[in-house]
């Protein structure tokens, strides 16, 4: 692992870099790592990179990168006490994000940066990290964890991380595909995703009040429950569309919400026409609206209000497209279609209707 | 850029998030991206990802990657009111990690969490980052701004990247090639490069009580010129040896020193074999070593001590090498060699003498 070899300074500890503590986190994080190898995987923990071998079956390959941090969602886990999520939402992500290029994950490499480090909270948080890796056939190729004890406060950490994907030159998702008629089609988000939370944990822990282990009005569980709520990874379910005529682009609804995301891939002259109440917004979003008094318009560019990934489809395939990712067990609707943009318009999100 | 795009939560501003300034520093920071662009990168600011062709002339590629951070570098930069130099230190210092490797650069990303975003501050912050990887040939792919006013104190910000880059199956090193009897040729180091910095600050700010415009005693620049001083890429001088017959081995002298680093490359069974007093050493090291009443093995495992990378060659080939080096502008020393390791050992360094 890149450059989680033991820092050897001596005289460290009393400056508050603990070398043992480095070592122990370094044994417990590698089998983590070992956990997610895959084929193209050349390097060994110790080296001074990571090596990845170029695939040999994708024509004119290209490299998709993205580099990424969880934000304030690490609040809410330090905050909990529950380290074991916030790694998967940041490969999920990432994942997200070069997966609406077209490409699919190759590697992963993370970046920790702890107040005072804890062996078994970096090993939570690594774990995480590798887990997610796995479930979407990406290797952890590297990382680092650096202990900065007059940056980060004591129990406080930040992480973040960078993928790279690989897609065949071909097979790019650059939103040139995009025609007036296409449908949207939206994948259900599992809760707030990575985005919100600097305003979510105002809502929640200010003004409401509530702890981690509050309940949530109007959700049914608690606070950290709903907010820890792990980001998908729409990889394993979209993976068998790419490369296909079907697709048209996909969106990853992120900071922005649908109304700034989803302009993204669409091309001069169209409009995106989302039906709002066409699907169900989990009750979180109700309860942060109300509790926060923001405004439907505000709400739809700062939370994902239920829609995770937009899938643009030809509108002669989007019944099969549906149903096979329904099969995959992806809840999938269809939110609106692309339109021909009005006098002075073009790459907008228009809305019709009201958020239930 | 990546995860670039307008943050639109609109009533983040008073949670602490401001829009403004990250419309501000994004359009400050375009330019400084488009001016790293390289053959090969494909896409354009405000993409989901990065994208980078795979370059088509080199023979079973390999992807090297790693990611690193600047540590408390950070914060001599943030107490000097100097931001212009840390992210060249980043740049470098992973362009060396898959330099030895065998690996030339492709691109870069950068992670800046900042505790309030400050655009001329960003900018200056990605204007170092950019200036080393037109430096290295390298494009800056994509990057990630966080704002985290609860992590992050005012003033306060973490700098950390992810380097790609790609070698020849047949051209990675990975010290196979090392036999007894080869060279170390020490290459100079510019100070401390970035490693060893919660120590020099602590002697630096407390024991000697100074502030960054002070005079550093015996080195006869200030604090801040001393420890701000960019950790060099050794990518310019070393690239014609790469996939050559006469260089062995490399080793990036980081965190732990020639101690730790110089066994990355070394094979079982060998030793390498140096002679302390055969290179000059920097006085900021006497400095610190005397201030900090640093013994001189602490001082080996924390600090370079002069030498920011070790260049194994074939003892036939090591005049021609250090002659063409010397022509490239490197100061460039023998400082010992790899020798046949006694009962018991291998993969250690022997010092013979002392520090001048």
């Amino acid at each position: 692992m890149s450059k989680r070899e033991r820092r050897s300074e001596l005289t460290y500890r009393g400056a508050g870099v603990d070398i043992d503590a480095q070592d122990d986190a370094l044994a417990r994080i590698k089998k983590h790592l070992d956990s997610t190898r895959v084929p193209g995987v050349l390097s060994e923990i110790g080296s001074f990179g990571g090596l990845f071998e170029v695939p040999d079956d994708v024509e004119r390959p290209v490299l998709v990168a993205s580099t990424d941090g969880v934000g304030t969602k690490v609040l809410v886990a330090q905050r909990a006490g529950r380290h074991d999520t916030v790694g998967q939402d940041l490969v999920n992500h990432c994942v997200n994000d070069v997966l609406v290029m077209g490409a699919r994950p190759l590697f992963f490499l993370d970046y920790l940066a702890v107040g005072k480090l804890d062996p078994a909270v970096a090993e939570r948080l690594v774990a995480g990290v590798a887990k997610a890796c796995r479930e979407n056939r990406c290797a952890l190729l590297g990382g680092e964890t650096a202990e900065m004890p007059d940056i980060y406060e004591p129990g406080h950490y930040d992480l973040a991380g960078t993928i790279v994907g690989v897609a065949p030159r071909d097979a790019l998702l650059d939103g040139r595909r995009v025609a007036a008629g296409d449908v949207l089609l939206g994948l259900a988000s599992s809760g707030l995703h990575t985005n919100g939370y600097t305003l979510a944990r105002r809502v929640a822990f200010d003004v409401l009040g509530l702890g981690p282990d509050d309940e949530l009005p109007g959700c049914g569980r608690s606070v950290a429950d709903e907010l820890l709520q792990v980001h998908r990874s729409y990889f394993p379910s979209l993976e068998p569309l790419l490369g296909g005529d079907a697709l048209h682009a996909l969106s990853h609804i992120t900071g922005g919400g649908i109304t700034d995301n989803l302009p993204r891939v669409l091309p001069r002259g169209l409009d995106a026409r989302i039906r709002l109440g066409s699907w169900s917004v989990p009750p979180v979003f109700e309860t942060l609206r109300r509790a926060g008094g923001i405004p439907q318009d505000d709400l739809l560019r700062t939370f994902n209000v239920g829609i995770g990934m937009v899938t643009i489809v030809d509108v002669r395939a989007a019944d099969e497209v549906a149903s096979t990712l329904a099969t995959r067990g992806e809840s999938c609707t269809v939110i609106g279609e692309v339109v021909r943009a009005g006098e002075g318009g073009g790459r907008r999100v228009v809305y019709e209707g009201r958020l239930p």
